[in-house]
């Protein structure tokens, strides 16, 4: 029942990232619930469907009515979404990065894949809604972008999953451990734009 | 039987606006035949996946030889391909919208999915293998642009879902009434270049 | 065990394509990463999610580690990464091009499909990988420039099938001459920019 209301709160921080990118580029109530959709059910459809599980917004559509309530309640109460304040979209996008690449990779340990498998799916998860929504409105994806982003995923799914196997904590603790670990490396990259070397800066 | 042909003809409009753009483009043959599958059993490959039913061109491969049929005659009978009439590309989308956006809410409903469901995968069918054309071929996708596009597939299919549920007429008056809701909408957002209000006007 | 191999140097040798765009394109280690996973595996993931068949790399990790040792070995011993030839991106693709386009084709006969599908299994699982990269990274995808491509995928793979029904030759032969049509007509096409006619230069 947590980590169900954590999924659907995750849900709804991204579907808050697609709304604020769709009003920045101006776009009409279809292009914000598209790209909105997008970005929270994105990532875990494609997981889901490599996973060869059942897609998790078929059987309950909670999370399509969360993202269409997302959608309504944003345009209903913004009333000049241009001043929306510039860190909304980047630290929603956080938000829902960290609690969707545990979440993916724990569903990866549920159905029992390996950890590999796991760090790889909590990361697409993550970071695949957030790359469509970036490829559908022409912009260059923020996973490419000079800031550190799926290196955060990659590392906290890692380290969930390091200590899902450690059988220290209960499982939930886990998950906050994790979580917190990619909102550790990811806001302050937000704040001070901390970014990885690149590998041609020699010439 | 009546459904199939229609989904046939559907799949070959769809691959005349996939020819059109391709040739409005410059490409050569095989991305002529690209584009044109892609748009037209594009938006069906992914309902199908989504709904975890096997994929309706695999075996069945007239839907294949309808889309290199249609590249073939269009290459064959259309000399000089840039002078097509400017509405070739935006009506044939139409019409494949409008066919496409109900049988695909009338395949999940069949298979037992919700409502809400049944309207999504309507839209995505007809949406889904247009968008992938455009931002494979580097377009602002149709469902960005200012036109009412993707809305009058959500219209079309809801009003096909709610006679549905109605049962007063046969199914396939429902699905010819969904599918002209959809053309009535769609053309004369076309003709007229209706959209709907953005919502950054304000500033 | 021999096609074994195949396929996995096929997934390092588009490995290698990969981290060559990433370079140029001066990414960091994620984005090398990224970029090096969707072109080796992305192609045979979409391939099996579409044939609804277990995705290859999920029960067998080694692919996804060749793809790791991959990126690691050319970032350590790649000092000044732009000043890697020219030919190493194409002529990389180019092989993997090869090997998957009649890999992806036996897989799909070897599951029973029929040899239209095959053909275009063979082709999706040699140029989807790179179209995906080179739309994530904002580049026009190969299979839309002027040089001949995926024809030459879609030559070899009908080859392969013939000579599959043929059964002149034991299969793994088969499979050497597809490859090889696959790169006797893609090589010289890079070396001397051949390409396909299009269909507007009539005006």
């Amino acid at each position: 029942m947590f980590f169900y209301l954590v999924d659907l709160f995750g849900t709804a921080v991204f579907a808050v990232s697609g709304v604020s990118l769709a009003f920045r580029l101006k776009m009409d109530a279809v292009g914000v619930l598209v790209l909105a959709s997008v970005v929270a059910i994105g990532g875990g459809t494609i997981r889901d469907l490599i996973l060869d599980v059942p897609v998790f917004w078929l059987t309950d559509n909670t999370y399509i009515w969360i993202v269409i309530a997302t959608c309504a309640l944003m345009i209903a109460f913004v009333k000049k979404p241009t001043r929306l304040a510039w860190w909304i979209l980047p630290v929603s996008d956080a938000i829902g990065l960290a609690l969707f690449a545990v979440m993916g990779a724990e569903k990866a340990l549920r159905y029992g894949f390996s950890p590999t498998i796991a760090v790889l799916m909590g990361t697409l998860t993550a970071c695949g809604g957030g790359a469509i929504r970036d490829v559908l409105a022409g912009e260059i994806p923020f996973i490419f972008q000079k800031e550190i982003y799926a290196s955060a995923c990659i590392i906290g799914a890692s380290i969930f999953c390091f200590l899902h196997y450690c059988h220290i904590f209960p499982n939930s603790v886990n998950m906050i451990i994790g979580m917190g670990v990619v909102l550790a490396i990811r806001l302050p990259a937000i704040k001070w734009q901390l970014s990885l070397p690149t590998f041609s800066s020699s010439t």
